[in-house]
């Protein structure tokens, strides 16, 4: 069994959590922000110091390549270094690292490998600045170079001007479209408390839930707060504190894992003494069947349709987001759980409650999950937290299967 | 009876509200910004241009002075030109342009005055950047030069700073400390939707409702929305969305034109993927009476109390203005009776409510205040609006009280 660089794989955890660190202990990394570029810049130089072949593709997904030359299928691992506002240091990175550092392991011990291998960061997984997922959505054909290019960001520009301002040197055909991988890998931090609370070393994904997005736009009037009677108010504020009651409420109603959240929500003009005319919300919900997931989106239209006229707002209602439920392979699984006990170390199976680049990769990859305890269950905060000792145990796990699997 | 210049209101109205105008239609004149400065410099050129002695006192109220010399009690007039965020053209700007053509009209006909008279543009008195009314708070003493100057904006900056940046020059002693008015009036808009309702065409005063701004902080637990199960979330804005409804609920029950408004919410970190972790949100409370404003925060306080540790989150709470309510003097609101009707124009008696700088000179002066309709009730808003007609009836209501009072 091989052993990765302990320190050397903390040593990059702590010098790339440095980059876009904020004052509460957490990293911000929006993608294609000048913190997020930086990082990329790091990781294309840690890859080039580990001996790999570095790609960078027209979305800007960085893939550093180790045994280019063999003419066998791809087998890929990584994750993403973009981060939430005010996110974790192990969400994303901890995966593109341990990647890294695997195949660095495999070059000074010389392993002798039968297939070419990739370590991938992915571009804009975060569902923050732009919609969830858009580097590994591009890399397997889920959509064209032109619609990502056109998409705009939270901030009002498209993906190709923050490309073009990141001055990044981009490949101008897509990587992993010409070298399409046979099996996809990507370690984790759980980001939730069940692995802690069991006393788990390992979490063997079997199943990520789906998660679709929905955008509420509501509109009342903004009128004077002290000169309009209570019942003479087109409250917008009013009506999204009962979308919010409502989405809580279905969700607890639902049960089988089912989580509603409302993350997002803006007021316009936001003044004290102004009444909300128009409120922006994003409704976010997930589960691991797409059955449950569109029964709670039919019956929030429902519930908007009935209230609002009733309420005198006007809504408007789309779609942001939509990434169906993944089963991960069987067959990885298993694999994975074998080399974990060939380790000595304790595991579980379970499913993800957060999205991955690996339901895409899914697709058209057999592809595997590995999960490490996240102290508190926190994640997505500056208390996200993961012992050394499990981050070392998850890369080892990582390395041997990747191992295995290109042997 | 005296009649003002028709066409120089409208057309100084005109002018004004090209400053800080935005693309919806309306202003946005925040105290002491930019537009808010040139809005001040034009009133300053008008004042000049009308013949009166103009002071910008130390914290930029602008004062327009005739007949000086006279040693009896001044009579002051005016309203402000701040505005809320997008709010309308007329809101404090009319008062202000009609209190400078009133005095304008005086020394154009000389007319033989035995007081001092004084056009007033108050500086802050939407509690938009600052809290409210500023101006005529120092103005009568009730916060000191060195509490404005330490007063902290939505935007971070002092209002000292603020002075600084605007490059006003401003003289070092209280013009209005100095010559205490003995008589204030203020012309206004309604603001709602009373007068249109009715057909009259001038409202008279009696009482101007209280309002009490209340900053709640609710502070939650900014978790990953995919992977923390609904039970054991902190969830702010779940909570925040309980005190909007209890807001509502409450202002509904107490009547007696209670009305309690949430305008201002702001949550953080604020991202789809998120759980909110906190959420700042800010109440106004107004009534007519003292009792039914204590009444309303005590019970908020209560319901709070009662439901934030079932709900797992934590709460601050702090009173951010309170202004109580104030009745406007009986035989100010006499004498404006009696002129409109000279005038032959129809009225009514009515209460504000909205706050106006009347209600804080109404502490050391014989104070009434005039409403002209607006239509559909509109205000603090783009789509405010008054007809021209009412806009003169107004003005010359004023002017022939002035110089009653005056006389």
């Amino acid at each position: 069994l091989l052993h990765i660089n302990d320190s050397r794989l903390l040593n990059t955890l702590d010098e790339l959590s440095e980059i876009g660190a904020t004052s509460q202990g957490g990293v911000t990394r929006l993608c294609l922000s000048d913190d997020e570029v930086e990082a990329k810049r790091y990781i294309i130089e840690l890859m080039k110091r580990a001996g790999l072949e570095v790609h960078v593709d027209p979305v800007a997904n960085v893939i550093g390549v180790l045994n280019s030359a063999a003419e066998t299928k791809l087998v890929a691992c990584g994750s993403h270094v973009d981060t939430v506002i005010d996110g974790g240091r192990y969400d994303g990175s901890y995966g593109v690292l341990a990647a890294i550092e695997a195949l660095r392991s495999f070059k000074e011990s010389e392993i002798k490998l039968g297939h070419p291998l990739a370590a991938i960061a992915f571009a804009n997984e975060e569902g923050v600045r732009f919609p969830a997922m858009v580097g590994s959505k591009y890399a397997t054909g889920l959509i064209t170079l032109k619609d990502v290019f056109a998409l705009r960001g939270t901030d009002g520009a498209t993906f190709e001007e923050a490309l073009t301002k990141s001055k990044l040197e981009l490949e101008s055909d897509s990587f992993l479209a010409k070298h399409i991988p046979g099996t996809y890998l990507e370690l984790h931090i759980e980001q939730g408390p069940v692995l802690e609370n069991e006393g788990k070393q390992i979490g063997i994904v079997e199943n990520i839930v789906g998660t679709r997005q929905i955008e509420v736009g509501i509109h009342g009037s903004a009128d004077h707060a002290g000169t309009t009677p209570m019942d003479a108010r087109k409250d917008a504020l009013l009506f999204a504190s009962k979308i919010i009651q409502f989405v809580n409420k279905l969700s607890l109603e639902l049960g089988k894992g089912s989580v509603g959240t409302i993350g997002f929500l803006e007021v316009t003009p936001n003044a004290p003494n102004v009444i909300p005319g128009e409120v922006r919300l994003i409704i976010d919900f997930r589960n691991s069947s797409a059955n449950i997931i569109d029964l709670a989106s039919s019956k929030l239209n429902e519930m908007v349709k009935d209230t609002a006229n009733k309420d005198r707002v006007q809504i408007s209602i789309r779609q942001r987001a939509d990434l169906p439920p993944a089963d991960m392979t069987d067959s990885i699984a298993s694999l994975i759980q074998e080399i974990t006990d060939d380790l000595g170390l304790t595991w579980r199976r379970m499913q993800s409650g957060a999205g991955h680049d690996a339901m895409i990769m899914r697709r058209i990859a057999d592809t595997g999950m590995i999960f490490v305890p996240s102290k508190r269950g926190k994640s997505h905060s500056p208390m996200e937290e993961t012992a050394g000792d499990d981050l070392i145990h998850g890369a080892n796990v990582l390395a041997n299967t990747l191992m295995k699997i290109s042997k």
